[in-house]
């Protein structure tokens, strides 16, 4: 067979990875530098007399807690949410943090680029960390919808692409519009989601029943993935409100976003069970719609939404995410050619929708007298005075629409890249299986401790 | 079959979520507010005039981090530890989830009602979610006495009312008794221990040896189980110093905790081998005894009980657990007829009841002239004057009877509650079963490589 | 046969951790004292008069979050990274546990005991929490080497002697010498491997094949060890920065750290890939070499490496584990006699003499312009002005000289100590096998639910 048609990675991957390293290692050498709360000098210079208390004001203190607690929803997270599958737990753990890896090093890069230079240097601390970590969110994301169906090869390359159209959606809404979205409603989910369904629907395969076998769990596989789930679920509100303004805007985030995931677990079981006819809750539910209530306030956990508000949202969050695997999937599939392994769309893209209009809503209905403290420390131009709801509300929606024609034209052309047959893409026969590109261990030869040791045998071990 | 003795789920378990997450969304609309940490106005308004100093000096940055720890030893800890069950992992993670998320949402309110309203209203932040986790975590205790033998409708319905309880219960303690219980050796183990233990005693089954065979690990479910309990052993010290004051107590607590796990575990591997007749070590002693340590220091470890104290409970509390597993559970068993899944009286019962009396007399024995310093931080009275160690260690006796008696009726009504027979609870031949309630996936079709591609195939694929 | 060929643990466990943990308790009650910050009276009597104020400033609310990161690693992360052996899982996690449990209560003594007494006392608190979770880090990387050829009895013997020459070591590189080390390059991953690897040497084993069928992994097996390769990727910044000075050190040694491991995970899939003849990934390189990263930049990360050398050095260290994996290990097993089961060489032995060396050699290359910020917080001598590059980067090879000799004669001591006959190890038929000194459960009988309740049975319940 050709070089195109085979999956062996012996070239391919080694050579992709070592050559993006070293240009990433080569651009790091010449863009990136301490910020003033890493390097010793800037540190020290900015310094007051009372040393001490300075260095207990390193931002270091107040961000690295939620930082280490997105670094878990981002490798463990995804990375095990992904494991359902019978037969490619390697890969799912194993590219997930292969493609994290790459992505939150050149996501530093495309983030410092638009998010402002320093005299041509790219500055990095806590802060670049976490919002390299919240784009690299983006393309797991992305990973979701076609996981099982792609060489890693093909997973970097998407990430190159995606990496770099999630920073320029991210300054035109951040910057251009200013656009509130601190928990990455539009940027991340609705972003990752509309990218990747529109990746796997250039790649549609007509003939993926013939791996149809494999595209299930067994029922290890879906305790792992609770691991993913579970870890995903607690550290939302750490994730929402990780890179909000300090004080009290943290603070909010972090309990709306609690009772919000709250409200959708009871939504999710309620509508698992209903839709089934035995009444038997579905894993695939549990495992992912449970987490629609984080995705959805990603955008108004910071405003004052009150815990009310949030339990509402996650309520209809957790009953459409439900509705959708049920219902809208194998329409997605069998009508729009959308194979969608994950069903991202439920998960991360209508929740993620939900949550832009919900933000957009909370702006604008925000109440003229109330509105100075409300959005004082949210939106920059309630400071300035410039403040006026429906503009702010309506600059919000712009954003919701920017987004997703962002996405679906770079999962277009991010697509028709991945279709090139040179990749080592798996054929139709091979998908959802580790070993095309695992080393898979053999089984154990027995499990009965009398093959390993007669009773006799052991009886005189432990005599 | 009638209704009454189908475990059908598919109109009981969605009619119920449904109802109690759109009166807890009520409720919340009515009566819940953000605090002033956490609403924009309030903290605002009482900031000083250096803006940016405040903002470091939200209680978000000095309890979240151990809100989260709380929080993962909640889901995942309980969650995970409770797979040890060969086909009961998805109901044991998941309905730790569900009722977890229920708990939580009605702990805020109850909570709430009885700590203290702010002209009729419930505030909320950081301090409420540990209290409403901690809640939470007792009535997952109870959990462990049930499990595999009841239906998550049943498990609600017990929520409800232990929830309700655990506020009452923890308003009598701590405001009307004055007694100090930090890390909750009595409102959360011993509570939730004896509450469970009498519920499952109402509930006796007497054929439950019909599901036997189920009623027992295999290899991989004990190295879940594993999970859950390193990770609630590395966060206890977190969980015991949530919401203790600020400063030393809090330092001290977490310090003692973690010297008190460790006496424990050597205590725990110790009496394992011993009381085996091979000197093999038993994955029940391990997973659950280990733990004792730290509910055994849940109400001294605040007080000035020194790292050898510490330690001293932790190999007493390790010790009595590991007994209680080899000798006691049968018995209440046989003659008690208390059938304790998880045996929660010999992780949280007994040690609970322990760190309960180390409480009472750590604070009796206070030296006078020591006191000031040594109680400033723990005991409110301290500070006015009337401190007096023995009426305090009085006090703390009492409300360990107080938690008994609250606890043993309150598990006696809710066992008569949940013996109706409407909650579709499995039946004898059917415990311990993830198959009643859950889509249980097949298993996988083959192990072998070369089921899913013949060696020849792969190499083609490959070349 | 006799009691020194036995494997029976009945009576040497309990004997050997009741002993040892009764001489701890006793010292801890003779030696250990609440620091500053933990003592309710010394707390209050240091205090300024605006008393809110300084409780936040209480070393616990700065460390505390790292040491839980540290703590997760060292029970979370080497325990379940050692579980990848197919029927080793109990013993990987459970030992794990148990030598931990023990080493970091006596390395508190003997650490405290080099560190400085004061007043004869050992006074604790949360940095001697990290610092006592550390030395039990190196006794871990040891016992990889071991790992299913020793019994508790022997690891608990190993660790007594390992902590306490792993504080001797600590004390004349951080004390006597000057010497920086912050994530222990040199302390922890030199130390612990190469006392380790002697160790094994002395305990080989020539039969050691009649075991090979059981020294490797499965499917699963492969899952729970990746595990705990998350999370000690995940949170090795927290771990090189715990205990850093205050302010632009710690943050910029998480930094440093973070850029490493990333760099060092696309080196390991690119050289894993490479390796193999069908460009297949290996699961043994994935979950290790892609650690080196963090263990490589555990002297230089806290130092002005910048991102860009951090990356390099990251890089490096990923490619010399993966070639030592596959080319390394064979031949110190054939030619050496060195049976290293975990590969502890290639995670811990050259990442950490790498560490070490780029560690000296930035210390050596530092401008003195730059001098007085560059290394102000991290080389105490910086500040007294007797601060010499060169002087400063020789200190730091000699401490890894002396490293590498303390390591090898101690492992050479302790691993005669070991070979005597009376630990109950396991013979060379039975390595790697759970069977001997675990309790373990029998299979299911039936994973189809059909063998639990036939189809009708089950409609019937459900109806």
């Amino acid at each position: 067979s050709t070089m195109a048609e085979s999956t062996n990675m012996r070239l391919r991957l080694p050579l992709l990875c070592i050559i993006l390293e070293v240009i990433l290692i080569i651009l790091f050498g010449a863009l990136v530098e301490y910020n003033d709360d890493t390097h010793a000098k800037l540190w020290n210079a900015n310094k007051s007399h009372s040393a001490t208390r300075d260095d207990y004001e390193n931002e270091f203190y107040y961000r690295y807690p939620s930082f280490q607690d997105v670094h878990v929803m981002i490798f463990v997270g995804f990375g095990f949410l992904m494991t359902f599958l019978q037969r490619y737990g390697f890969s799912s753990v194993g590219f997930n943090f292969l493609i994290a890896a790459f992505s939150l090093q050149w996501a530093t890069l495309m983030q410092g680029f638009f998010h402002g230079m320093h005299h041509g240097k790219i500055h990095v601390g806590v802060t670049s960390m976490i919002n390299a970590d919240f784009c690299t969110g983006s393309v797991l994301i992305s990973f979701g919808a076609v996981l099982g169906k792609t060489s890693p090869v093909q997973l970097l390359v998407m990430a190159i692409f995606e990496v770099t159209l999630f920073a320029v959606n991210e300054f035109i809404l951040l910057s251009m519009l200013g656009a509130n979205d601190a928990g990455g409603s539009m940027t991340i989910h609705t972003f990752g989601a509309y990218f990747g369904l529109m990746v796997t629907r250039v790649l549609y395969r007509p003939n993926l029943d013939k791996s149809k076998h494999r595209n299930s769990s067994v029922y290890h596989s879906d305790l792992f993935a609770m691991i993913g789930t579970i870890y995903l679920w607690m550290f939302w509100p750490s994730f929402n409100s990780a890179i909000t303004n300090y004080g009290d805007p943290q603070h909010r985030t972090a309990l709306n976003t609690y009772y919000s995931l709250a409200a959708c677990t009871l939504a999710t079981f309620a509508f698992s069970a209903l839709v089934n006819p035995e009444g038997k809750l579905d894993m695939v539910h549990i495992q992912n719609a449970a987490l629609a209530g984080g995705v959805a306030v990603g955008t108004a956990g910071e405003m004052m939404l009150t815990p009310f508000g949030s339990m509402i949202v996650g309520f209809l969050a957790g009953t459409i995410s439900v509705l959708g695997y049920k219902y809208l999937t194998p329409v997605l599939e069998s009508k729009l050619k959308i194979q969608d392994t994950c069903g991202i769309h439920n998960l991360h893209g209508m929740p993620g929708v939900l949550g832009a209009v919900v933000g957009a809503v909370t702006s604008a209905l925000a109440s003229p007298g109330f509105t100075l403290y409300y959005f004082y420390d949210v939106f920059a131009d309630a400071e300035t005075g410039k403040w006026n709801p429906q503009s702010r509300g309506g600059f919000q929606a712009i954003s919701l629409a920017v987004t997703l024609g962002m996405a679906l034209f770079g999962g277009l052309v991010t697509g028709f890249i991945l279709k090139l047959p040179i990749y080592g893409a798996p054929p139709d026969t091979h998908c959802f299986e580790d070993g095309l590109y695992w080393e898979v261990p053999g089984e154990e030869e027995g499990h009965e401790l009398n093959e390993v040791a007669t009773p006799n045998e052991m009886e005189k071990l432990n005599s």
